[in-house]
């Protein structure tokens, strides 16, 4: 393992968790659950550090790694979770005031057991989730229950926390869910005072790219490094495509007629067409505008999409203007360059930028308060 | 090599290609000198391909990748540089209208030889220049000279060009040279009629990233990706720093209080400020405000700038409005996202917004004539 890994997608992280919960591993955990102040990583962030000390991930930039990985140590030895936080306020010139060096940091330390089995699996399988887990007051830290938006607490394995604490926390945790947000809360009831952090775990979005020419793996390789779900659907000629798109999730062969058979199609799904023919790439818009993807981009210029409507209107074929406002083309956002990889990075930003409901724009132009990743938070 | 490879950043296919000349490879130049219609890549689009049909670079999205390496071959057993033109037009269902699979491109394939040397040697040492190729009429094919800004084609190497023709492109290639575009030229005069290829080439622009946090890597990683030329400045600890950014250019150690004077800084060059720590970002961007850099990136929230201008008046240090207007904070464009990979995402769009000049939006939103990588040759 290489210095590097410290920087990892979270995908790849979550990977790596779930390797090392399957292979039993001597290692830990450590996740962010409260910051007081400017942070580079918001409540949330997680770190994994193995017995020899490597691991992925990266829950300051740079700042407490090397506190985290000596405690990981003791948390290992002892085999009990710890809490730590580390308070970096203050008017101190060289540590004060930095980002992600500066603040109150509170972090969960520990041991890498399946009671993280039941939410893991959970995302991979692309549905979000909650964890409940104890940091603090009346009850032992560590103790964890999981939420699925379908099903609440009930059925889900790894339940930990008696009735009358998830009863409480239901709802927050469903709220943070929704919104891809975790924070701790403090429970006070007749049974006790517990601190509780509420993780709320987002699976990643689905991109599927049609096409297979040289520009795809580019799009793929980067919308993979921010965690997009990729799946490729190859028209034809699909030999030995997965070698092709190393870093797919999934590769697949279909016909352009049959694209929204291929698969369960949601709103949280994201469709890339660029097989750079025109009759497959207008079969498969076709078919993409009836089902409830929120954004499909179209390589290529206007002119070729406004040929695809009215040979659309020619066949009687309808859509609604709420339909075809989801069509982004030309594809992409305005960075200029038009290398390969130039182009694939316009795609990916404006991927971004629709997943994330936002504006592009220079975050230096933006009104109001500093953006969410370095918002004060009021816990 | 793997397919794969087709997929390359540019700065990646000029070593790669300088390499092949050194080496003394047999490799064929394949090179878009025109394009009418709709096209994926625009003219000077450069793919290399090796004596075992591997190599890099792609010049469409992959419509004629296939037969380029076919005909690379016949070139390379030749021993002769060739123009074809590929005529993609027509109301052919399955090929015509795609993009990149339509309209009129010609390509001149020739032998990796050292007539490029001095132009590649150029831009890889940071600067701009012009190669002006014969591609068909009274003059041999191949025949070029290089013409540098500051040089014209006086003292160039690779001088093969006579006179009468060199005076005649001059003006023309050296705007192409400073807005980095491409096209082929007629030149009719009392000597002959000749086509010339005119290949502006743009040498990649500098981004200096100081700060050596875990949250650098993937930045450095990501402007690699669309032609940045790196450096990392890194202030204290410096040690083994180039293994932990593999794919800088260089890795530096400095004071922050003598970055104007660590390189030349010029209009082309872009700087990221991220040590987090205040002090050693407040030094820097003191230094950075007396350079000429067109673009500041500061990592942080607004305030903590702010703070910054407020001891900078407080020690009496004046900077102009032009001056702060280079800086960019929060750093980065809007487009969501809080884990390393996707700060850094929003970190490289803004870079490529700013170097190319561009105003972030969707491509969709931008009124009036489409994309320049999907305009229309007037060729």
């Amino acid at each position: 393992m290489t210095e590097n890994d410290w920087s990892v997608p979270e995908t790849d992280l979550f990977d790596r968790l779930r390797t090392a919960i399957e292979t039993d591993a001597d290692a830990v955990l450590a996740t962010v659950v409260a910051v007081e102040g400017s942070a580079y990583r918001r409540p949330g962030a997680k770190m994994l550090v193995d017995a020899d000390r490597g691991g992925a991930g990266s829950i300051t930039a740079g700042c407490l790694e090397d506190e985290v990985r000596l405690l990981a140590e003791d948390v290992l030895e002892a085999g009990e979770p710890h809490v730590e936080t580390w308070d970096l306020t203050g008017d101190d010139e060289i540590w004060g005031r930095g980002v992600g060096c500066n603040g109150v940091i509170t972090v969960l330390l520990e041991l890498v057991d399946d009671t993280l089995a039941p939410a893991l699996d959970a995302v991979a399988g692309g549905t979000d989730v909650g964890v409940a887990t104890v940091v603090g007051g009346d009850l032992p830290t560590g103790d964890r229950s999981v939420y699925r938006p379908d099903d609440g607490f009930g059925d889900a394995e790894g339940t930990g926390l008696p009735d009358w604490l998830t009863d409480r926390v239901e709802a927050p945790l469903a709220d943070l869910v929704e919104d891809g947000k975790s924070e701790t809360l403090t429970v006070e009831a007749e049974e006790g005072t517990v601190e509780v952090f509420l993780d709320g775990i987002t699976a990643p979005p689905d991109l599927v790219v049609f096409g297979s020419g040289h520009d795809v793996g580019p799009v793929v390789e980067l919308a993979k490094l921010v965690d997009f779900r990729v799946t490729v659907v190859a028209f034809r000629g699909a030999q030995a495509l997965q070698e092709r798109f190393p870093q797919a999730d999934e590769v697949v062969s279909a016909s352009p007629r049959d694209v929204a058979d291929l698969r369960e199609w949601d709103d949280d799904t994201y469709a890339v067409v660029m097989s750079h023919n025109f009759v497959d790439d207008r079969f498969t818009l076709a078919e993409l505008l009836d089902t409830p993807v929120p954004y499909i981009g179209l390589m290529g210029p206007r002119d070729r999409f406004e040929e695809m409507r009215e040979e659309f209107d020619e066949e009687g074929v309808e859509f609604s203007r709420d339909q075809l406002d989801r069509v982004h083309t030309p594809i992409g956002l305005d960075l200029g360059g038009d290398a390969p990889y130039q182009i694939a990075y316009s795609i990916v930003a404006e991927l971004l930028a629709v997943a994330n409901d936002r504006t592009p724009r220079h975050l230096s132009d933006r009104a109001g308060p500093i953006h969410d990743r370095v918002s004060l938070s009021t816990e």
